[in-house]
């Protein structure tokens, strides 16, 4: 079902909308006793809200389909991550939350590694560390600050990836990656995908920043080479605001989540990827706003390390978050995840996640406890993400009737 | 999810549907023990159809999205609300049984009170009571009957609001509101808000009768103004005989309900808001037609004057009708809302509403109830309103396969 335009139904009654969402939640049966890590967690506090509440479970992209963060995070925002695409350039100033930009253009960088023939012999630069790879993005920071009267800026990722950034007027993102996805050949120079003059001057000016850059770091010895991939701008969405009638604050501790919600106009507050501190943090924005979304994410990191003990452990420390935030006194309250991320896979997957959101306006259903099974049980049923906003307004009392 | 062309695969092989809607059913836990009023209630007979059919929960419009009588019951004859959006006059003419034709263009009138220099004092004329307003329309019927060949029609509509229609050839209703939604100034001329010369035409032709309309009431001590919104015409649908090969009746005691039903092509029929005569009035129609709307209104009421105990009454009521319903013999009997009203919440809410359906060909689920809660668990599941007209079109044996 395509999003339904809710601005004309928009009131703001001043209520206020908690979304606290630990991150890779979701799991599968592979503990003790054949338990997911929720199941068997303590969770006290979100068994409280099963019971005072309604639960059921919400799928992030598409059936099967596995997202990640970006999109993960998107569908629970309101915003299908099929209708708002982000170019992988994009997501990644948003993930390092770089000052990205209306009119930049963005691209992810890999270092890889050239021969004195300058074909490439390792797509990944051995995988240099960070520390390594971030000396080489500040002497590239050095050399290439201007090209063609495009201010050039440069960022450090993770390991051999790195962040270019275009700032200028009249500048495309239709340009092709340079990476030929194969050893033994040398990059690829930068031509445009799209077919207009912007495209077309884009990737010329891409073209000599990357070469200008090559040059400045010829005498690396792993991270000699670079490929461009994902060549984006910052997507023109409408805001949170604009859309559901909400001021909105994020408070994440890691910067990939801020740079999605700051995306859809969320107002970044101070967070420190501690739970007490953040939930702090929230509070001290409590009258500035009327909806936070507060991120846990040491969850997600157990689930990738495929750690099911510490997943239990982190879940239950996420659990003792919530008593902070209910003191608040919120008119709705959720808990979900992003995505899943079963500690028996070690990465992300497509299960739906299990949800809790609680009101005084719910139709109260039978679920006690809040896990991936309970929650299949509950009153919100299996929804895409994305229905997720428009239950909260509607228990917030946000939306107005629709028709006579 | 679109609405899926049925047309191809429609076959008529006699088979008959009820559709038995209590209005505003759905409700959420306030009574006593944390029930709903459909739990509270005793209710036999849809137990019965719980127990030997399938149940369910159907969402009306879109997610958190709070229906109005008119898109709740499009939703449960198989019209996508927001596909098939009504004008406001449309829905006023609907609404009160107007004869409303292919060509008129209807508007909501509001009476106000203006003061000597013609500005408005209230916008509402003191919320005149039905009687009074009925007599300024009868005046308005007898001074202004026809302006530049075009017919005026009015018609009371409650306290101070009434209904103005205009017919004749060629007019549009692409017409701008005269409500400046403030007091203080004068109201807003009749502006053409569409491009056509039909639009152009029909305002200044509403111009006319409206000035024409204030003059004649100039001496009214309340109701001395007019101003004009929602200015529609009938909007050009395909009939449920057309989508559904079904010849359809309606037994709505209420206009609203006849209203909206006319315009998918259902035949009116003798109704009284007394169940048992409906129930007689239908039986009468049965060899006539195929698909049978019959609605149940005190439901409704009860929960809009937040009157717990009087739901569970007037449900018990609805419940005592069904028997009658089931002896014509139905291939397919089902029950249902069109929106939910919570007693607690006094007015219509998103919530979803439950669902029963019987026929020879269900796949029967656990479910020995009917209410809110129950209905989780059943074989229809959670869907919106519009998938049960194709799943009653085929418990009735009347879609054939779909490909080979």
């Amino acid at each position: 079902m395509p999003s339904m335009d809710l601005r004309p139904l928009l009131q703001d009654n001043g209520s206020k909308i908690i979304l606290y969402v630990w991150d890779g939640l979701g799991d599968i049966p592979s503990g003790p006793k054949g338990l997911t890590p929720l199941q068997a967690a303590r969770t006290p506090n979100a068994d409280r809200l099963a019971r005072e509440g309604v639960s059921g479970r919400l799928e992030p992209v598409y059936p099967g389909v596995t997202p990640g963060s970006g999109p993960g995070h998107l569908g629970l925002f309101g915003y299908d991550p099929i209708e708002y695409p982000i170019g992988r350039g994009a997501l990644e100033a948003a993930g390092v939350g770089f000052d990205f930009r209306h009119g930049d253009v963005a691209a992810r960088l890999n270092f890889c590694t050239l021969d004195a023939q300058g074909r490439i012999t390792d797509r990944r630069a051995g995988r240099i560390p960070s520390d390594e790879s971030a000396e080489v993005v500040r002497r590239l920071a050095e050399a290439v600050k201007e090209v063609d009267g495009v201010q050039v800026l440069w960022a450090p990722v993770k390991e051999h990836r790195a962040l270019m950034v275009l700032r200028g007027e009249g500048l495309g993102d239709g340009v092709h990656d340079t990476d030929p996805q194969q050893t033994g050949v040398p990059p690829l120079a930068a031509k445009a995908s799209g077919e207009t003059a912007a495209d077309a001057r884009t990737a010329a000016v891409a073209q000599k920043v990357l070469q200008a850059a090559m040059a400045a770091i010829r005498r690396e010895k792993k991270a000699n080479g670079i490929l461009a991939r994902g060549f984006a701008k910052r997507p023109h969405w409408p805001s949170v605001q604009e859309r559901f009638g909400v001021r909105a604050a994020v408070i994440a501790g890691t910067p990939m989540y801020r740079g999605v919600a700051k995306l859809v106009g969320m107002e970044e507050q101070p967070a420190t990827n501690e739970i007490a501190k953040d939930v702090a943090s929230l509070a001290a924005a409590w009258n500035r706003y009327d909806f936070f979304f507060i991120h846990y994410k040491h969850t997600d990191k157990a689930g990738e390390d495929g750690d099911f003990d510490a997943k239990v452990h982190y879940i239950e420390e996420a659990d003792a978050g919530l008593p902070a935030l209910e003191e608040l006194g919120p008119d709705v309250l959720m808990v979900t995840a992003d995505h899943s991320t079963p500690a028996a896979m070690k990465g992300h997957s497509w299960h739906p996640v299990p949800v809790v959101l609680r009101a005084k306006t719910v139709c109260r259903d039978a679920v006690e406890r809040f896990d991936e099974i309970s929650c299949i049980q509950g009153w919100i049923g299996l929804r895409p993400s994305t229905h997720l906003m428009p239950l909260a307004l509607a228990h917030a009392g946000r939306l107005a009737k629709f028709g006579a």
